[in-house]
C-alpha cells in the first residue's frame, strides 16, 4: 500500500451550488452572495457559486447569472460555476464566473439517464460539443468528471474497469492539451476506503502521471476516512461542502448527509501536516452561517466539537 | 506502513452505559432494558450495560442493578458493567453483569484529576486495590485501558513516550497473568489518523505480541478515519456507540459528537471484508430507536443513508 501523502491539496468549495442545490428552500440571492463572500475570506482557492442549468427543473439556481454578477471580488479566489451542456457552457461565458473547462462522464449508464437525461453515449456526444466550445472560447479542460465512479443506486457496483474505460475516453477526447485532472465521484455515497484504495491503485498503475481528484459524499459516515485514503494514494484535489452541505437530490434519498463537510477535511489535513491554504476556525464560522441560511443543522462534527488547534490554544493559554 | 488488516473484529457496544450516561435526560429503565435487549439481538458479543458510580455524581446510572437484573439474556452475549474503583467492583460483584477485569490509567494527569477525582499515583493505588479484589474473586485481567491516550483538553498534546510509560506500568501491575488487550481511549476526540498511525506503531514497536483496542470519539467528525488506520495498524478491538449516542459530559463539550458509531463501524468493516458478527441492518434499527429513546436526532449517518448492503439487494432486485 502506497503512501504517496501529497504536501498540499486544492479544495474545491461545493456549499453554494451543490449544496444549496439540494435544498428544497429557495435560499435568497442577498444569502447566497453573502455566503459565497464568506467562504472566500477563509483563504480557500476556488468556490462552485451556480450552476447554469434548467431553472425548471433546478428553481434553486434561477438567479445564478445575478449571483455570479454580484459577488465582490478577492484576488486569487475563482468563482467557478457550473454546466452540464453547450448551452449551460453559453450562459457561463456571458456570466461573471470564472471559467474552468470541465468534461463529465458517468460510469453508470442509468445514472446518466436519470441524473442528466441523456444515455453514456449521448453524454460523450455532448462532451464533444463542449470540447469544441472550450476550444472556440480558448478555455483549457482542467477537469475530468466520473460520476458513480464507486457504485450507483441503479446499476450497483462499478468495476474499476469501466472506470478506466471512461477515462480512457475522456482522455482521448482532449488528446494534445496538457492533461486535466481526473475527478473521481461518489456520487451517491457507495464509497468505502477499500474500493478508493483499489480504484486509485488501478488508475494510477495505468497512468502514473495524471493527477487525481475524489469528489466524496459522506452518505454511510464513511466519506472523511475514504478521503484519508485518498491522501494515501496522492490525490491531490478535494470537493468538499462547507458545514457538509449537500447530496444528490435526484438519487432519492432526502435524509441522506451531503457532501464531505470542508471544515472535517481542512481538520484531517491539518493533523497530517498536509496545506490547504485555509483558516479551519474561519471555515467553521461558514458552517454556522450555513446552518442559519438553510434553517436547519448540518451533520459537520468538527463544527460542533470545535478545531484542534483552537483546543490547543486554550490549553496553553489555561497552562 | 503497515497492513495488518485483521480478519475480524470484536465490538464492544458502549450506547447503554457511555451513552445514555452522557444523555442530560434520565431515560427509564424500561427503556433501557429494551434498548440493550434490541442490541443484543443485532448478533453483537459484548454490551456495556451500566456503570456502577456514584449516583449522586452520575444520576442516570442509579437504576444500575436494576436494569442489570431485569435484561432477558441472550446466549452468547455478555452484558457488562463499568466500575472506576473497589467500591463500583463490589456493586457489580453482587450485580447480574457479567464481570470482565479491567485496569484504568489517565494518560493526563489533570484529566485523571477532573474525571476521576484522583491523581495518577492515587489511580495506580487504586488499581492495586482492584488488581486484589480481581484475585480475589478469581476475575482474570482482560482489559488495560489508557485514557486520554491521544490528547486532552486541560494537558493538551500526550507524547507517546507517556502512553508506552502508562501501558508498562499495567502492565508490571498485572505481571504473570495472560497479557491483557491494550485499549487506547481518544477520550475527548484528539486523535487522527496521524497520531493514531504514531501511537499505534510505537506501541507495537514495544509490544509485538499485544492485542489492541482503540476507544474512539468522533468529536471532529475524524472518528471513523481513525478507526480505518486503526484497523491497518493491526487494531483488533473496538468500542463504539449505537446512533454514535454519547460523550464526555465531564470534558466541557455538550454539543460534541459522542462514540464513533457502531453501525459506521461495521459499514466500514463489511466493505473491508472484515467480520464484526453484527447485523448492520439490524444495528440501524437500534440507532433508529436510541434516537426515539433520547428524544434528539443522533449524528450517524449510515443510520440515515442505509446501509450498502441493503442498498445492493435492492439494485439486484431492481435488475
Amino acid at each position: 500500500m502506497a503512501n504517496d501523502m501529497p504536501a498540499r491539496i486544492q479544495v474545491h468549495e461545493e456549499g453554494p451550488r451543490e449544496g444549496f442545490q439540494s435544498e428544497a428552500v429557495i435560499v435568497p440571492t442577498a444569502q447566497k452572495i453573502r455566503f459565497i463572500e464568506a467562504l472566500a475570506e477563509t483563504g480557500i482557492g476556488e468556490i462552485d457559486c451556480v450552476s447554469f442549468v434548467n431553472p425548471k427543473r433546478v428553481p434553486q439556481m434561477a438567479d445564478a447569472e445575478e449571483v455570479a454578477a454580484a459577488i465582490r471580488r478577492r484576488p486569487g479566489v475563482r468563482y467557478l460555476g457550473v454546466w452540464m451542456n453547450a448551452q449551460g457552457f453559453r450562459r457561463a461565458r456571458q456570466s461573471a464566473v470564472d471559467l474552468c473547462g470541465t468534461l463529465f462522464v458517468s460510469a453508470s449508464e442509468q445514472f446518466a439517464i436519470h441524473n442528466n437525461e441523456q444515455n453514456r453515449s449521448g453524454m460523450q456526444d455532448e462532451q464533444r460539443l463542449l470540447l469544441e466550445q472550450y476550444r472556440q472560447a480558448g478555455v483549457a479542460v482542467e477537469r475530468l468528471y466520473v460520476f458513480t465512479a464507486f457504485g450507483c443506486n441503479y446499476a450497483g457496483e462499478i468495476a474499476p474497469s469501466i472506470v478506466v474505460n471512461a477515462v480512457a475516453d475522456l482522455l482521448a477526447l482532449c488528446h494534445g492539451q496538457p492533461e486535466p485532472v481526473v475527478y473521481l465521484a461518489d456520487t451517491v455515497g457507495w464509497a468505502s476506503p477499500t474500493s478508493v484504495e483499489r480504484l486509485l491503485g488501478t488508475l494510477r498503475q495505468r497512468w502514473p502521471q495524471l493527477e487525481f481528484g475524489l469528489h466524496l459524499h459522506d452518505t454511510r459516515g464513511l466519506g472523511i476516512a475514504n478521503a484519508a485514503t485518498g491522501l494515501r494514494m496522492g490525490v491531490t484535489h478535494f470537493d468538499a461542502s462547507c458545514g457538509g452541505l449537500g447530496g444528490c437530490p435526484f438519487a432519492g434519498n432526502k435524509a441522506a448527509a451531503g457532501n464531505i463537510a470542508t471544515e472535517e477535511l481542512v481538520q484531517l489535513c491539518e493533523e497530517a501536516g498536509i496545506a490547504t491554504g485555509i483558516d479551519l476556525d474561519a471555515m467553521i464560522e461558514c458552517a454556522a452561517l450555513a446552518e442559519s441560511i438553510v434553517g436547519h443543522p448540518l451533520l459537520s462534527k468538527v463544527a460542533k466539537g470545535g478545531s484542534l488547534s483552537s483546543r490547543r490554544r486554550r490549553t496553553l493559554h489555561a497552562d
